[in-house]
């Protein structure tokens, strides 16, 4: 592996990358997984049964721990009320300390009870309005006792049939139930507002796109910001166009990393559009925007037939490979053929990247930090599945 | 009323429409709607409680009968095995006929068992696939007991992930259940092969597309037939072409008819894409289709926010105005715009008929069968609803 | 047709419309043509000949006077830079006015110069942007002397493989250059800025959707808003949702109407999205946006296998009938409806006039102005077709 | 480069592939280039002037001689006639002998004449019907002459507004010509038929899926083959599923090969969907048809912003490069995973060997046929584009 690293290093050399420091910007690069993604997920025709599933936030900490352990890059963690609903958060905080985990982010849903059928915040009944923005400030105490950076926002609201609901009202009272959120986030917190073109609402969504997610965020202030989800977009969509612009506005605020081929398909991040999330990524670079202390980079994908904890690893490797991908573009070669419009010389220096075998890279990383080489076996081997049937199943 | 009849007769003359034989068309139009849309629905999201829910075959009968009670064309009725399961089918035929209903399609489920996590009669373990057929073969034995003419069969098989399996020897699977199946078919019998874009796999769908569906019907034999749903085509498809061909081919089989905007939304029929449709009736009219005893008109909506027996009275009612709408095209002047390359003219005869107000003939239809004129209103004035509150929720 | 006009203002008045008012609302629904719609356009594979096509400035006003002529709404024109050019902008606003026409809206054109094949203002050549911006400084001249409201705004501007350009230089530099252009604006002019989902680019474009035209707009100024292309956007995008938005913002300019089915089409207005275009006149109507004085609505579609002058005459009509149409709404019944969340009776008070046959009150529209109630047939028959062969093509 | 290889080839050897086999299998991977990529080409908008663009066929085979010179791998030529077209083409077949190429593919053109403005093959006019089919008919004797085994149809057939055209009749019509120009088809012919799904027509195209394509071909015989256009299919489509359909049924004749994001893009192979592409090429694998002989591998792409020959030789490398990489998949550890439903492992399989770098691989394979290493700095040195900028623009 000495031999590979040192040819790799030599070739980056010429695209004037400098390795060592390619290496620390992986230091920075942090992937936060989603406690719904160790539960039993599913399609709206099944729900297949997973013994392996964790049944509460502790169980979804502890998996959670153990893709970090063994890949070095997963210590956030995102959660869910009511699903991840604990009685004391305090020390829900301290268990996550002790796992060497912190929860960045925090996860209302308003789509499980039975008054939300026409809507959440966006729903012409005053009291379900009230009662949606209860269970959001209820989220938002519980980022301040966790010190949650991400108060996380998803609206299922929309509608299924022309004439179901008055677009425009439907914005104002959002607007207006957001901004009480909004005065009551304390300096720490920043509200992600997340755009999805369609579903669970088949006719129309409140935010459908990064426009009215960042058009919300404007009228509301600077630390509402948009998440991308990278299932939540038409096809053909350019995702990477739109993150560039969002980070030169200052309104990026992070993603929720996934895979999809037709819908919100919510496959593991890397299966089918590698291209396309190195592309992202080279555009956080530019926009100094790749570094976790600034972007959440948070997975959220159900991928219910995989086996959940293989699925997080493989995950967050894959979309560390990438972005190790995307930092050796030689970018000074990319500015010039751009401005000198040699299209074939610019598409080239991209890649010659995205083809580049960083794995030396890779094994450098994982051995400066004492992780194994192939995180996924070393998982699999350590016995903690045989551990959890055991308690979770019986 | 009967002034707006005359001033309507009196126009389609003169596109050589004859009033009467339209009416006439009318008695042949009759709808089957499905079990599954009288109990609970929803999405990956939520299914949300509905206290009037049918909760077995003979409850959801009643529903459908009620459908038809009122409008008076929906006498068809699909079951879901093993949703519908009876003691004894004999006993439900006995109770369909005194309804006025008949069970025309009876549909498998090969997605809610734990078994079929990977596939059902594409999946690489031998005894699943194995499963999977005796269950269709189950639904056969339904068929016949029932005399119902059709064996409907959806198959939720398909892949995630890029490599999870292999195309070719999965359609081999999938064939050699089909041809076992076709060949225990008794005459009367008509296999209906339903494709689907995507979901819930969302990689592959073995059975994506009508050229798909159409080679493996080719391969059967004539009596295995295409079924058409609305909402398994990608966006943009031209589904008027498909029926056309599908119909001038022999093998079109049926429809599952709903509304949709983005993926499989499953909406109530009429909600959005009415000149599609009106435009998809004229195919089956020219090619002598649009005829319930040669096609299956049946709904497949889900409509999970509009109450079930309503949606189903209203969907009813909006593919019977389409199609009366079509069938007032004046044909001898659309073909000769056409040879006379005239598109204006060509259509101009098609969107007259479209925005034609039928409403004189349904009247005239409704009357003639002692309907009500607004079969929506007459069923909520009925106390059906009161009466299944109490029943079933109590 | 007396009685039918009876029958329907009964109808309407059970639907609290008033049908004087109606008639009334139709005199301010005005449509511009495009000057570019009555001359020969194609696809990439051919442009086919037409002889009655019109050649120049004069010969196009000559056509878009006969559309106003036979249907009386449409006595709005919009030009395009360099097709259009005259000698003098002052004689062409005298002939303009003769024919009973304004021209309301200027385009220029930054895609057929060959230094324009990197892009226009987004170029990173800065003698080409300079270029560019010179000549749109030149069509606001053109405005200012036609006293035309609209400088109407699309680039071409995009990349067609990743790398080929920087997203965010290039955002900068159409700001820029889009600034100095505001800056020279006089009151009575706005900028209209279109956006379009891709093409002529193919990998990104530089205003892909409302979101990024509406940022741009928002930081220009007051009297910079946005076009909406009825075909410039992703599948399943719900347009009318866009528009009440912006209506809402006050950031709606205007439209181009056309139809499409896949991409950016260009058909004729109303060949298929007829209930869309429907849904989105009642949003304007709601935003109190549907006049022509504080709407530009304007054709733009190429339509290259129908007679230029006909189709126009086609689309203008059905622009108007769909209108009306609109117009029937029972407003109160479904606000109503909205409010108690019955979703059924919502739609059935769009459904209920969208299938309203509105004919009688365009005949009376008509009959009020002295138009004849065929337009089409009328200018048919006017002998103008034969005049133009004579004069264009001898 | 030794060390790379040998590390390469120890890499391979763990996943049962061996480096020599492989290299050899890169032998029969030809690529056919197409005539109307050397001209100009463009966008609707506009075509952009090439100096250096070839003017008649000779100048094309010049071109593509030389991409084939550097590359190694393009000795295949398809024309377009009649752009093409030649006084004899016995001088022509010669001509492409000397310069080590082959014509292998004549494409008729049935849309630049101003008679198929309503379609040629399908069009309602027998005569214009008749006319169309002698140009096939044309192009098939040039087949003959050049001994070219393809006969490549694409039809730019279709209606742009409902009711334009009856799609029976002219699937019939259609149907009729294609029988006899079957019928006059010598052994060793084979005809090939694309379908696109939308573009020039925008309502309805006469052959828009595989399905249809596959439909036709199978009523006209074993000789007929399906043409699969990269850029041809709604989005989402999976193609490697249809591909490896048509591969086990016999049907797959060859491919176009170019890149998208939205429509028919047709920009240059790889552009954006390499791991799409690289899962074609597996399927083809498996299916025993990534061979040249039995597949034809043309290029089908526009490019028109890239400088031409440099995007073919750009465009065949990375084709061939991605084809290499699809060689290293370990084929019976992926069968194992498929069997064993591990969907994880399954998926390894591919993603290792789409991030192999196969660099080595063909360094040896341009070694072992005296290519150069560089074949696009090798072209850009030799003065070429100096030589046609002189001949073909003074």
């Amino acid at each position: 592996m000495t031999d590979e690293f040192e040819i790799l290093s030599k070739k980056l050399e010429q695209r004037n990358v400098n390795v060592e420091q390619t290496i620390k910007k992986l230091e920075n690069f942090k992937i936060g997984t989603p406690s719904w993604g160790y539960s039993e997920g599913g399609t709206r025709f099944h729900v297949f049964q997973d013994p392996y599933a964790a049944r509460d936030i502790i169980e979804r900490l502890d998996d959670a721990a153990q893709v970090n352990k063994y890949t070095g890059i997963a210590p956030e963690f995102a959660i869910h009320i009511p699903w991840d609903k604990a009685e004391s958060y305090n020390e829900i905080a301290d268990y996550s300390q002790d796992l060497g985990m912190k929860i960045t982010a925090v996860n209302p849903n308003l789509f499980e009870e039975e008054e939300y059928k026409y809507g959440s915040l966006c729903n012409s009944k005053p009291e379900i309005r009230k009662k949606a923005l209860e269970h959001v400030m209820e989220c938002l105490d519980i980022c301040k006792i966790l010190r949650a950076p991400y108060l996380s926002l998803w609206f299922p609201d929309g509608t299924n049939f022309p004439g179901q609901g008055d677009f425009v009202k439907r914005k104002k009272w959002m607007l207006e139930s957001l901004k009480e959120v909004y005065a009551a986030m304390p300096d720490f917190v920043i509200m992600l507002l997340e755009y999805k073109f369609f579903e669970p609402a088949f006719y129309h969504t409140d935010i459908p796109d990064w426009g009215q997610a960042y058009l919300l965020c404007k009228k509301l202030g600077e630390r509402a910001k948009v998440l991308v989800d990278l299932g939540h977009h038409p096809h053909g969509t350019n995702i990477e166009f739109i993150v560039a612009n969002l980070v030169d506005e200052g309104f990026l605020g992070g993603f929720h990393m996934n895979s999809r081929k037709y819908a919100d398909d919510d496959l593991t991040t890397g299966s089918l559009n590698l291209y396309e999330l190195f592309l992202i990524f080279w555009e956080l670079i530019k926009g100094n925007a790749d570094d976790s202390r600034k972007t959440g980079f948070m997975l959220d994908q159900s991928h219910n037939l995989k086996s959940k904890i293989e699925a997080m690893i493989q995950s967050v490797l894959t979309a560390q490979e990438v972005y190790a991908k995307s930092l050796t573009i030689d970018r000074s070669r990319l500015e010039n053929a751009q401005e000198n419009q040699n299209i074939i010389n610019a598409e080239t220096c991209l890649k010659d990247a995205f083809f580049t075998d960083v794995n030396p890279i890779l094994v450098r990383f994982r051995e400066g930090k004492g992780l194994p080489q192939d995180p996924l076996k070393a998982f699999l081997d350590s016995g903690y599945k045989a551990q959890i049937l055991k308690k979770r199943r019986l």
